[in-house]
């Protein structure tokens, strides 16, 4: 009976609300001549939309979809061949629902554009967290969640004008590219500042700026030939999506009819957490039941699970995407828990981007702990290959790296499977890559405890040293996460996500002290050490792409070498708190000719025949070249 | 000046013993019709053999070798087409340097004979260790090592005799197979119980027995429908080999010219330890420095490392192996150290050996600790592959599981990567296996802790029927090892090796208590819990080979299912100590049909709808074929 009173209702309020039809969104608003993807499936919404007389447009219409929700239609138009202007797309007569479809012109070089690589050093900055720009913009009063710098999980009001003020400081720093975790709109209650939980995704937050500055951000980098990467979160989105109140289809996302839903503040019949277990997608032994809950199941009950196996849904997160790489002019993606997402879905996600721009890169989180895991979800992986899988995914980062790092700088005496064995061992399973030069390589980031973190060295400036010298040499494309580079404190174990996350000094008009501009003396041991790396780093090219040699550790000592026709680079990480010695006959393969060389962290000239003597808990970057 | 001396004092000598030559020793001693490998290599040995002239023989010869000390002669004879007989090999016309080669005819079936499988259970015995069946071979005076049960590394008189007197037990406890440690004469003056040193490869060890024991020993198992796999051990020999003395060849075995050696008692230029790191071998970025050592470094340094680069050593090794399985009627072979080997010698190795036994089986010792490492021996690996390596071995050992299996009943609580989840993210990884039925899964062997020893679970039987019955019904081949039946304790990170090899009790005449026999309560606690388990197995195809269906662990509670067209078994494992609550439904797919089951256990009717109850440390095998 309730649901026969129920299905009345809706009927009469869907006839009621006919008579003021209006489109009230397009998405896309705008699209671009001269695209691969031509053929664009532009959404209309509004009230009773698709009963409300034939469709028209004057650019070739190719498909229409009426989906179950009659407030929305879906209309494909054809753009190739068309010329930049303004183009008309309307439904029946009343003005009110006619809207008009730009066509910019494509800038040349886009589909070409190269993204980043391995020549590259990336720093991660959490917008909200690194620096206020623009003090107007920290609350907003469309947006639900207010400042509250007090609040570790709160809004603390960093935005986009911040990190284009500081863009000098990574210049100077070394890194060559930004990642940003997300900047769309975010209209959570509670925690909006991690901004993966995206209510619009055509928009910036306007906490922390406009679509034009984001563009601004895109110039700006461009000018100091660095390059922007943006982070998307094609795996869900946020419960206040403006979309949630009155989905186009009850399977645009995962719904879970069997699991009750008392708590949700959006209509959904039923929802499930994800297991978060992603080595399901891999294993030849699962269930359909684990396979459920580790692709469709939601990442958190605010983050409702886009539905990759519908075409719609799809296509609207492949055209979002193509947008803002041709509205910001992207270099590349961070693509959120990559391994969440449904196995096909993800794949023609990836695909879709790279035909239409075959040299942009794409790093996807792969948090798993072995390497075979990892290897799985990047383009041509041998290992996926056994299960006739293949991404298209260029990079995915190298968590077990991570991993390793995380516990090796603290194991300081020798031992069969500890210390710097673990980044030896790490290297061994490089035969199950595809692409190892494409493995993004870090010591933390937003997500994991921090790298100095009381929970880990706990403020250790020799194993920085150490961890930052391991990444910033080895195989793959580094990455930092800001603050690393002054010993930012914080501990995750304790105090959650919100204290890894703490607010980089002198980002806030009046912070008490300003580490851009006037560090400790502290800091500035690690911001020296971290310059002087990444400005070696930036200009030899044997360590973006040079091969890899490496020896078996001794006494924890970990020598390795970079090396290709016309250059070479020997690295020497000593992990023991004693000084050890080296018998550099041992290394005549790496070593080649060299008699000498030039340790660029020392300045100093190093004679490589005999025995070298390396102290405890230090590291040599020994240019051979000279 | 030294070496012009010894260079003239070695002709003196050759000529010196010229006048007394004779061949002393001859290698096959005999071969069979109808073999695949029908040319044979027969090695004489004798003072300046190959200077003795013509080499005759009424088998065709096919090639003669002369190697650096002219002590030996290679000689290819064509046995392919003759009868059964005695044949004559001479050097010469001395008639001591003439011998009788024989060819018996070759039992019909051998070249099809099955190996071991998934349908087995292996039982491994330590023979010293195991029972002493003939305490008048316990101290033999050829032999330097003498009875000294007092001491945990000492000879304890254990032997064939003793095995066969307990068949009967081994198979009433449902065990299939047996793999026994090595059996060949080790003349080693110290530790030579555990045989891994051997000093004649074409001979069982006195202290064991003779060659026609061993022989009998396999027609015992026979008549059972048993099987007997041999250990062998083509990485190296033992210091006391008689050819040690005087080696055909200097690249007979690996020798470091670049290291002293002071203090061998047989010549050799120079060795070096190896440096056990076999994860070298497939490390796309390992050095030769590196590659050289893991390849080519001793085991010990009483185990010279056989250089099966040398073709002679490796049809030595080859025609060695193939004569035991056809004098012996062996059923499959384990190989010591496996990944120690040279990597293209070993392939070459076991292709002969599976070219002459299409259908035997080969397990080999992949001591890693990496799915991808272990994966990467096995026949048609996909990982191994990538490398364009295929070792043609059919079986490798799931060291992961093992390490797994040795922490995860310690943690008793709930956790991400802890317990029972140990299990399943081992399984998971079975993408990566050409063969997962042929895996040996084992709780503990050898050369690893005592599962139930003081150093992992001290004798808690809970514990032991947990790691039982996962082992038992997982997919693969299960090995057991002797005195696991019966909770036999040992020490090995205190008191070494001797100790997880302790002396089965019973198996000596006087011994205090007989297990064998007179169990103890707790000893037959373990056995009967053991016998019932292995006898379900034997009958239960499903549990040989069918498909494996796995659900992540909840609550610490580990559910599974083998199943195929016609048959399935549902396993619970709850580590947790306290009770836990299952949802049945969660398992539709697993259970299909079933409502109820026979728990074979507890032999007690399950039912399958609702919510079932589990114990405690408790599991359940339940059969739903009823």
């Amino acid at each position: 009976m309730m649901m026969r009173y129920w299905l009345l209702g809706l009927i009469f309020f869907a006839f009621a609300k006919a008579s003021t039809a209006q489109i009230q969104r397009m998405e896309p608003p705008n699209w671009w001549t001269g695209m691969e993807h031509s053929q664009v499936e532009v959404m209309l919404y509004g009230n009773d939309i698709a009963n409300q007389g034939e469709v028209a447009s004057d650019l070739p219409i190719v498909n229409i979809t009426k989906p179950e929700n009659h407030n929305y239609l879906f209309i494909t138009v054809e753009t190739a061949g068309k010329s930049a202007g303004n183009y008309k797309i309307s439904v029946g007569k009343k003005k009110a629902n006619s809207k008009t479809f730009r066509l910019e012109n494509r800038e040349s070089g886009s589909k070409e554009r190269e993204g980043f690589d391995s020549s590259d050093v990336i720093y991660l900055v959490m917008p909200d967290r690194f620096a206020n720009g623009d003090p107007s913009n920290d609350s907003v009063d469309s947006m639900a969640d207010k400042l509250n710098r007090s609040d570790r999980n709160g809004r603390h009001g960093g935005d986009i004008q911040g990190i284009i003020d500081h863009l000098d400081y990574i210049d100077d720093l070394g890194a060559t590219a930004i990642w940003s975790t997300p900047l769309l709109e975010d209209n959570d209650a509670r925690t909006s500042y991690h901004t993966y939980a995206q209510s619009d995704l055509y928009n910036i937050d306007p906490r922390y700026g406009t679509n034009e500055l984001y563009r601004k951000l895109a110039d700006e980098l461009h000018a100091r030939e660095m390059k922007l990467i943006m982070d998307v979160v094609p795996n869900h989105w946020g419960a206040t999506h403006w979309m949630m109140q009155d989905l186009p289809m009850k399977s645009w996302i995962h719904q879970f009819d069997d699991h009750q839903d008392s708590d949700r503040d959006f209509p959904v019949d039923g929802y499930a957490n994800s297991s978060y277990r992603q080595s399901v997608q891999m294993d030849p032994n699962a269930s359909e039941y684990d396979m459920r809950y580790a692709e469709k199941g939601w990442f958190v009950s605010t983050m409702p699970d886009l539905n990759q196996e519908e075409p719609l849904v799809l296509n609207y997160l492949i055209q979002n995407t193509i947008w803002w790489i041709e509205y910001a002019g992207l270099d590349g993606l961070r693509v959120d828990t990559y391994a969440y997402n449904e196995k096909q879905g993800i794949a023609d996600w990836t695909r879709a981007i790279m035909k239409e721009y075959p040299n942009i890169n794409i790093v996807g989180e792969t948090w798993l702990h072995d390497q075979a895991q990892i290897s799985y979800w990047q383009k041509d992986s041998p290992v996926a290959a056994i299960q006739d899988y293949n991404t298209e995914l260029p990079s995915v980062m190298d968590f077990t790296l991570h991993d390793a790092i995380m516990e090796a700088f603290k194991e300081e005496e020798q031992g069969w499977d500890k210390g710097m064995v673990r980044m030896y061992e790490n290297f061994v399973n490089d035969f199950l890559y595809a692409d190892t030069d494409n493995l993004l390589v870090f010591m933390a980031n937003h997500d994991t405890n921090r790298f100095s973190g009381s929970g880990v060295y706990n403020n250790n400036e020799a194993n920085y040293k150490l961890a930052l010298t391991l990444i910033l040499t080895t195989r793959g494309t580094p990455q930092i996460y800001y603050g690393d580079e002054i010993g930012m404190m914080g501990d995750k174990s304790k105090l959650g996500d919100g204290d890894i996350r703490r607010d980089f000094p002198g980002g806030w008009k009046g912070d008490a002290q300003n580490a851009f501009i006037n560090p400790t003396a502290e800091q500035n041991e690690y911001q020296v050490f971290t310059k002087k790396l990444l400005n070696y780093r930036k200009n030899k090219s044997v360590l973006h792409t040079g091969k890899l040699l490496q020896y078996v550790p001794e006494q924890n000592c970990y020598v390795y070498f970079r090396h290709n026709d016309n250059s070479r680079v020997m690295v020497i990480i000593n992990n023991n708190l004693e000084a050890v010695s080296l018998d550099m006959s041992r290394f005549a393969e790496g070593l080649g000719k060299a008699k000498n060389g030039l340790d660029i962290l020392s300045d100093s000239e190093i004679d490589l025949s005999g025995t070298l003597q390396v102290a405890g808990k230090t590291s040599h970057v020994i240019d051979l070249d000279n």
